[in-house]
């Protein structure tokens, strides 16, 4: 799909001197406002802004000499003049939206640049995938960098993944306009092993100048995190306490501090500055991972500094960690990041510097929003037919598929089970007891069937396996075709008739998400976009996943995130237990074992 | 000349990781001192430094996991480990030595990383100039990074240059190992009137993604300030009070403050950190010039930081500002900049952290001086005989050469006389009626000759003029091929046999500064390279330099920095009067002038 590349400042260099010398008029004048100067650190009342060719060009006291009679002037009246906010680490599929209408939900709230890691379709589509988002993401009106994932699959040889990330595919990806560096290196062990496919990947970012992003998600600061440290990644968003953000800082890392939906990482860490009084240079804000609700009720970045000003910090610094400390990160601090001559006009209009209500939004010095409603389109990609056409079944798929057979003679069988916990990602690896009929083992009020059902080769293939927590009740089964990494179906029920039905309903719609009761549909979220997104505004998925949650909780189920638990059983990099394409996985010894135990 | 290039990070990563881990042992641990860490700034007692391949692998409180039989150990015993200090912006030539010389004199006072522009040469042998010093610097113990000189000439129209650098030049060498960006752009008139062939330049350096350097000379922080940051200039230097550091990092840029020589610009300007409290990140250190008697006497970096601190600066701040401050400006602080795994081994110890004793200086893992004295070769480059052949004057010059002559029949003459100030760059333009004898102008006890004799193209030429302020007694001349900045040759003196005896002097040792007195020489510093740099120790250079001034004294000349004035009299950017081989130029107005008024 064809864009026009935005115009870089040497282009535009000749009419920002033009107008910063006040020979030729802007295009756009903010007048008389409070700078929020990010390089200084200062509040400076009584600044003027011009704008022209979509870049700044001018700062100071009175732009006058450079306003004309078709220049458009904005008065900010004494409101904040900041720069537009940047997320540091994100994954868009998250909100299960393509980047168009991720951007279009985040642009009234003040984010003009996301780093963007597109693990998911990466898994499904291979680099094809991450080429049609780092596509479509370059036609937005906003800044959206992408980060080359870098671990597909992240558990080799426990699980199936569409597509394999290699080194060779890291470093065409480099060579893209909008590639700004390798999305986070979730594969630690790897690193900390030296595994050249793992360095090879960290090597071609390195060498093409870019930033290698980082994922150590353990608790253990000893040699493991030093050996990873020295294999490269430049930042991590994977800490959880103030030792863990400290500890990276001192190693020379940025420390991404995250507030996504399920992530509340900010208020316990940002104490290494608020407390210890560390330089606040190295430490950067992001959300990680946001669902649409989020970002229909809550904000997107204006949330994030908004939460972490309430943690006590310094609003000033809480800007800079949301701007210039994220463009300094990724090398792009002459482009983006600060209202300063020569960088893309991204510019917020806010009142109050502590609620941060985000009253107007310029990018690249387009008005993109104004009181929280965009003004301005999020050009969609074109969507190829075989985006949309991911979820590959094979034959419909019937009862018979989803029989979990006991050992001939047995009136019982002892069970290897999932056990989802709340609130945390872990799953426990429980053992139980289960009742057999007719041959087969059944689930109980307790414990229901899990299926992961092949979905990227239509290999018929479907494991089958048992999980706790979700308390289901009645004939009742839900189907996702987000299932983590790897994103084949998921499929939880209490009935095998009920998991066969949502299972064929995403085949025929392409993906998402669906709840099935009784032979009747409940709730479903199509996702017909690599079975991860919809084209469609958040505020309608929004309104579906909510939908899907409340059918959910009529089924029975109490848990808190219920939705998230269903679509992370299938990740195998996370302990205990674990559902994959290959069996039942424990991901504490990273091995498959036996769904049944064998008969004393 | 072949080099092998210091191996990248990915390159060792492997052993990096295995040293961290502690699977394979360092080759060096600097054991049990107080981790300087530029990043969270803090200074942290207890660590301990493992060092592979010349890069960091580890740092944290026990080594002893990654220390075998075979690694050096290095007892820091609770000295403080810093990185190694960088010199943000600077000229080698100013020290009238070479590259390896230059380095040799620095690297016992902790210098291991310098941006140098090599702006004298760049008039003198164009290009291929820059390439030789470039490639003399690649060959260092140290990091020597060049920025590829932008303005020669500095004045066009106003003076001949052995050579121009143009923009094609400038896309040329980005393409080198060692360019880290563009040279000072000191054409700030051009930059604010969009002169097509600056901005061609600066475009090509943004282009390549690296950073380029400015010079705004003028207290004018008005529209034609804002118009040179419009232009794309990253950093100044020439900032010299507390509002003009603060007015360039507001705009974006970075504040160099440099204490050089005869700078003295980092105590009037570091109140923006001390007093007004800015965020220090874009205040960043530098000397841009340093005769060889400062490094013999004085000290290169150590001596900035020293004095940032005298002057009242938190001394883990001084440090930021000549390490990681500097290193994330060019791009490189996963390279340089901090005592972090993956970055090279640079490192200093040193007692005490604010007189900074250097006790022992570390480069890329190899120690390279101790209290003091350099433990390393500092390799020479092949000069090439044109290198060493740049003093073409033609026929030699006879006193006849360095006639003025009177309009027939007048007995005085009304002359415009360069009147040197003490202290001062800037020239004051003044009149003087001087005495004529035999029809030729004759100097008289105030007021002597000066000449400009051209010496790149043997043309011959030589431009007369007349000078106050050196007080010079007798019969004399001194001669100096160090004439910024087109460097052709300048010889000032009361007798025109002695001008002519000094200046074939110079052709025949190839350059350099020589005195002479009654047919006598009196002082003479060899300069061979270009006419501007000797491949002689540092000790050696600056005692010949001090015989110089000795003479000079002795010849009657009180002035403060006599050397200097000589050398800067043909700088036509600096107002009021100089002389250059197209005449005598009016700074203030960019006019050749007469040099004797008409008869009345």
């Amino acid at each position: 799909m064809e864009h026009a590349p935005f115009p870089s400042w040497p282009d535009v260099a000749p009419r920002l001197i033009a107008v910063a010398a006040g020979r030729e008029a802007a295009d756009l004048v903010i007048r008389d406002g409070v700078w929020i100067n990010v390089h200084s650190r200062e509040a400076l009342p009584g600044h003027s802004v011009a704008i022209t060719e979509g870049r700044i060009a001018f700062v100071g006291p009175d732009a006058s000499h450079c306003t004309g009679p078709d220049t458009r002037v904005i008065e900010a009246a004494g409101r904040y003049i900041l720069p537009g906010l940047c997320d540091a680490h994100m994954h868009i599929e998250s909100g299960m939206l393509t980047p168009a209408e991720f951007a279009r939900a985040v642009i009234p709230h003040g984010t003009t640049s996301m780093f963007t890691d597109p693990h998911e379709i990466a898994n499904v589509l291979g680099l094809d995938g991450v080429r049609m988002m780092h596509d479509e993401a370059l036609m937005q009106p906003v800044n959206i960098f992408t980060q080359m994932p870098s671990c597909a699959p992240s558990a080799p040889g426990l699980e199936t993944t569409g597509y394999e990330i290699t080194p060779e595919d890291v470093a065409e990806a480099m060579t893209w306009p909008g590639i700004v560096g390798l999305g986070e290196m979730m594969n630690f062990p790897g690193v900390s092993a030296a595994d050249p496919k793992m360095l090879a990947e960290i090597a071609a970012t390195q060498r093409a100048g870019k930033t290698v992003g980082g994922h150590y998600a353990s608790p253990d600061l000893g040699p493991d995190f030093a050996a990873y440290v020295a294999g490269g990644p430049a930042d991590d968003h994977e800490g959880t306490c103030e030792a863990d953000s400290i500890a990276r800082v001192r190693q020379g890392m940025r420390s991404m501090m995250r507030l996504g939906s399920a992530w509340y990482d900010v208020e316990s860490q940002i104490t290494a500055i608020t407390e210890k009084g560390l330089d606040p240079r190295s430490f950067i804000l992001c959300t990680d991972d946001c669902h649409s609700a989020t970002l229909v009720n809550d904000g997107h970045m204006n949330r994030v500094v908004r939460h972490a000003i309430a943690c006590g910090c310094d609003p000033l610094v809480a800007i800079q960690m949301a701007t210039i400390n994220t463009a300094t990160h990724f090398g792009l601090e002459r482009e983006i990041g600060s209202v300063t001559p020569g960088r893309r006009a991204d510019v917020i209009l806010s009142s109050d510097l502590s609620e941060l209500p985000i009253e107007m939004v310029i990018a690249r010095g387009r008005v993109v929003a104004e009181n929280g409603s965009i003004t301005v389109d999020c050009p969609h990609f074109h969507w190829p037919a075989h985006a949309r056409d991911t979820v590959n079944l094979g034959d419909a798929k019937t009862a018979a598929d989803f029989e979990i057979k006991a050992p001939e003679g047995a009136n019982s069988v002892r069970a290897n089970v999932i056990g989802v916990v709340e609130n945390q990602a872990p799953t426990k690896a429980l053992k139980a007891d289960m009742p057999v009929r007719d041959g087969l083992v059944e689930s109980d009020g307790e414990i229901c069937q899990i299926a992961l059902v092949e979905r990227h080769r239509a290999s018929g293939g479907v494991t089958n396996a048992l999980v706790s927590g979700f308390r289901y009740r009645g004939r009742m089964a839900m189907a996702s075709t987000v299932a983590h990494d790897s994103h084949h179906m998921i499929v939880v029920g209490t009935d095998r008739a009920q998991m066969a039905l949502a299972a064929n309903r995403l085949a025929e719609v392409g993906g998402g998400v669906t709840l099935w009761r009784d032979g009747q549909e409940l709730a479903l979220v199509e996702l017909p976009i690599a079975g991860l997104m919809s084209d469609r505004p958040a505020q309608e998925v929004a309104g579906k996943a909510q939908a899907l949650v409340d059918a959910m909780r009529d089924c029975g189920c109490r848990l808190n995130n219920a939705y998230m638990q269903h679509s992370l059983l299938a990740l195998v990099v996370i302990p205990e237990l674990r559902i994959s394409d290959l069996g039942l996985v424990d991901v504490r010894s990273f091995e498959k074992i036996e769904l049944l135990e064998p008969l004393e």
